[in-house]
């Protein structure tokens, strides 16, 4: 009677490419020693595993509802004959049976012996945040307790749950759902195990928290809990995996990679409580540069992409963006774009020149001033004259717009947005400009987290990660030159961002409080802050709306991102 | 013993606005005549009145629930003071008292007497298309039946409800919701009105779906039914208006305006069977033509424009839109530019010249064939040459785009998007080029669905509707020389849409099944449609879902259409 966890990448939708990673993720943990061709092996997979999460509307088509029992029985079949000792759990989306609406399970099935069966139905459906699970899933309203293997003389009894279920600990989480606590449902059930089947979106602290619920869960139950997490970039998630055991005693016992598949058969020991602990995982700053990387990575891969564009404008945002281009992609795959203007400072060129070459990226120089030129004639019949202002510095970045996406369609690159959720929040950043691309890599990471992250890439600590990434291990990367200049858009002489913004030490904290917390001005006054400056805060968040409406999709890595997670009226009151 | 209906446009989150609307309905609706300053008046207003009808994530500020109950408060007082025969139904967003998610209730508030009390919940919660209810609110588990007013003699019973929960019958709506009946549970209860406080939003055909689930709940309950639906353009949405008083029998015997507010007391014969039946509605093409318009002015108004702009190609979508802002915000308030590139056809400039001189709007041409040289010679370092094919042709389409940019930017106007849905389905359009706006207004508007308004538009028919919104009545205003020519993007010499799509005349259904319906290509070749082009389509429309997910908001006009009611993956399988 063994147990193993398969953290696996699929792609959404791709039901029969899922089901093929499901059928060798079995052939792994069946040949993992100590081999055992008789003895049973349940392996545990994510949530949704056979779709991929989230699938979102692919849900609502009738003919994957119908291609999935059919990949069902055939997955069912093809594991009889190619592991026969493997009992399979897949996380799926089963039918209610019903007419009415929502009229589906988000589910897992077992498939052994050659059949399957649904053997539980999740009972808390995340709608908040990025989740949507009630558009989709009815609840389900029964705990599962699973004996396996049956015919053992003495089975484990499994409780089964998935993802949200086991948030229900308000004081960790921080909220809770309406609606039953499946653990409390499990309690007194003499439990050897907690399954939990995850599709868990990484963001900052998020790892220690699951462990943190576990942890209860565990005491709560006296089990230990086997926790199965996705790992992959599916559009502005990413999934880090990071799955684990936990002991009853609060105990990590294993602990899978951080942001790579891993299929891990468990030996005995590690379920037990006096189980060595596991290695650790990587710091913050470590997990957060993964799982930027890895979304960077799915995101280029599962679109069909094998080359990346960026334009590279001497500071620190693009800066950061070439590095974790080019751990996704590799040096040769990646390719900057200079494009100064008149009012471009001369370290916009060096600093960025010597940045390609420490990453090894070949670059092109293409000055703006002939087309600001050009368009300053084009617009004079128009205007009476070139453009001023916004619109003039609007225009800068949309000639360099342009130019970016004209290379980008001709060489088939995906073309990467370098903006950050500062300047996302407050709108400093054009619309068909600089915000262009498939991807907006950091669009999630205030200025103050890119200046930790960049300052943590150019430290000794990040030596191994770097090395292991691929990227040049030792020196400076980013470089102080870059990490050390005051921010500037330089789309007007002498241009610096403290010329209109606070420093980003008082407004990002101001920013997290009016995004993560949806606070008011107000509040923020009555904790000290400067009632204009709040104000005018929250008055540029709002008329920025319609440029984030038209952002592309922005890699999420914080509680609350502008994305799907964020839902804004625009023209509101 | 008067009922009034309000059917009101707010504007979203303007928690104080709002209510300042409400007090005004009342002192209007108490004025009216028969005028009688003693007899109690009970007004009905749309759902979520005080907030306006989609308030999103703006549901989640803390603030603004407890602006919320002071304003509730004062709006009565000021009642009592000025309207005081008038009790008033507002909807509110009342908190359930719990800590657990979602911790709102989509509610009804009963104004009267100086004071206010939640009077009903509402049972069935939307979680589909563009509704995210279920993201906010519990659901309400009591019918109410109120009996108005209280200090009557013989009080009449009103069964309340709230928008969906009038949406019982699959038979009729096509799909219906897990979860109690609410028509069912108020049926026995001698009810003398059912009212509906309702915020539906317009699509073709809607309206008389509206009113035969009105008739059905009125056979259901031998009672009138009141349906006071919000009217205005929220974003992507277009509120309709078009509220109504259905007959027992079946007739509708009082109708109110499609497309703009209005506050109408009852007369007691228009709540009795015998009732004269009402002025029918505008036909499908003057109520489509009506909303659009709505949500143009609307999405202006509200975003704080005074002034649009579009592109002029000379071909019948920018015309279309043309028309529709000029009836939007009047001619002196719509700019058109013209932009003619070495593959413009002569009647580019000729027929936009045409359409802008018969509807008065000034206009500017800023041929671009400079700055196509400009950015040849800017990417030659870097492409070895100009670009070609798809690059090229995107390129021209990033002039315009960037050309009308700079003008918006310069001159404060609202640029408008002229794209259709068979486009943007297909991704026949360039992101940060011609989708370029603010607004799409006719972005869920197939091309053969642009055709036939457009025929309606030029027909005798549309001439009093023309009238009314400030157009030219009389003669041909999109002209017969736009509606005629074969559709063509020019972006390459002698380029037709027919070159590498299917006749719109087999597309736009093809597209219909795909999009509407969630068809399968299998489906439709089962349907005996071409395999080939039902699985190139397919792959098309999945192709451009990076396209579409940086669109701008798209007025909603069809049961299903790009925006927040189309939940795709970008990288899927």
């Amino acid at each position: 009677m063994r147990v193993a966890l398969a953290q696996l990448n699929p792609l959404v939708g791709d039901l029969q490419g899922n089901a093929q990673r499901l059928l060798e993720a079995a052939c792994t943990a069946a040949a993992q020693p100590p081999a055992d061709p008789t003895g049973p092996l349940l392996l545990v997979t994510p949530e949704l595993s056979l779709w991929g999460y989230p699938p979102r509307d692919l849900l609502l088509r009738p003919s994957l509802q119908a291609q999935q029992h059919a990949l069902l029985d055939r997955l069912a079949a093809q594991l009889q004959q190619q592991a026969p000792q493997v009992s399979l759990l897949v996380g799926i989306a089963a039918p209610t049976g019903s007419a009415e609406l929502p009229n589906l399970h988000n589910a897992i099935a077992l498939l052994e012996d050659g059949q399957w069966r649904v053997v539980y139905r999740k009972q808390l459906l995340p709608s908040y945040d990025v989740f949507d699970e009630r558009r989709y899933f009815a609840a389900g309203a029964e705990a599962t307790v699973l004996t396996w293997p049956p015919q053992a003389e003495r089975p484990l009894r499994l409780g089964l749950t998935l993802c949200e279920d086991l948030w229900v600990e308000e004081a960790l989480a921080g909220q809770r759902l309406a609606g039953p606590d499946p653990i409390a449902a499990l309690q007194h059930q003499q439990l050897d195990l907690l399954l939990n089947l995850s599709a868990s979106p990484f963001s900052l602290g998020k790892l220690a928290l699951r462990q943190q619920l576990a942890a209860r869960a565990a005491a709560r139950l006296g089990a230990a809990v086997v926790y199965v997490n996705q790992v992959g970039g599916n559009d502005e998630l990413v999934f880090d995996g990071a799955s684990f055991v936990m002991a009853p005693g609060g105990r990590v016992c294993a602990q899978l990679h951080c942001c790579s598949e891993q299929v891990l058969l468990l030996n005995p020991s590690q379920l037990h409580p006096e189980a060595t602990p596991a290695p650790t995982v990587p710091g913050e700053q470590e997990q957060l540069f993964r799982a930027l990387v890895l979304g960077v990575a799915d995101y280029a891969r599962k679109c069909g992409f094998r080359q990346m564009l960026l334009g590279l404008s001497g500071g620190i945002d693009s800066a950061l963006v070439a590095v974790i281009a080019t751990a996704a992609a590799g040096a040769d795959r990646v390719q900057a774009l200079l494009m100064p203007s008149p009012w471009s400072s001369a370290g916009s060129i060096s600093d960025a020149t010597a940045l390609a070459q420490r990453l090894g990226l070949t670059t092109h120089t293409l000055p703006i001033a002939p087309l600001m030129q050009g368009f300053d004639q084009a617009l004079e019949p128009a205007l009476g004259g070139p453009p001023s202002g916004l619109a003039a510095e609007n225009l800068q970045s949309r000639i360099r717009g342009t130019l970016l996406m004209a290379l980008a369609n001709q060489q088939g690159q995906l073309l990467l947005s370098t903006g950050n959720k500062s300047e996302l929040a407050v709108g400093y950043c054009t619309l068909y400009g600089d915000m262009n691309g498939g991807l907006a890599v950091i669009g999630d990471l205030y200025k103050t987290t890119v200046f930790g992250l960049c300052d943590w890439l150019d430290s000794p600590a990040a030596e191994p990660c770097r090395r292991e990434l691929g990227l040049p291990p030792q020196g400076e990367l980013i470089g102080a030159a870059i990490r050390l200049k005051p921010p500037s858009a330089e789309l007007r002489p002498g241009q610096k961002d403290s010329d209109s913004l606070p420093d980003y030490g008082v407004l990002d904290p101001l920013l997290k409080a009016l995004i993560e917390e949806h606070q008011s001005p107000e509040a923020l006054i009555d904790a000290g802050i400067d009632t204009q400056l709040a104000e005018r805060m929250m008055g540029l968040l709002r008329r920025a709306e319609f440029k984030r409406r038209q952002a592309p999709p922005v890699l999420k890595v914080s509680r609350r991102a502008f994305g799907s997670g964020w839902r804004m009226p625009i023209a509101a009151g």
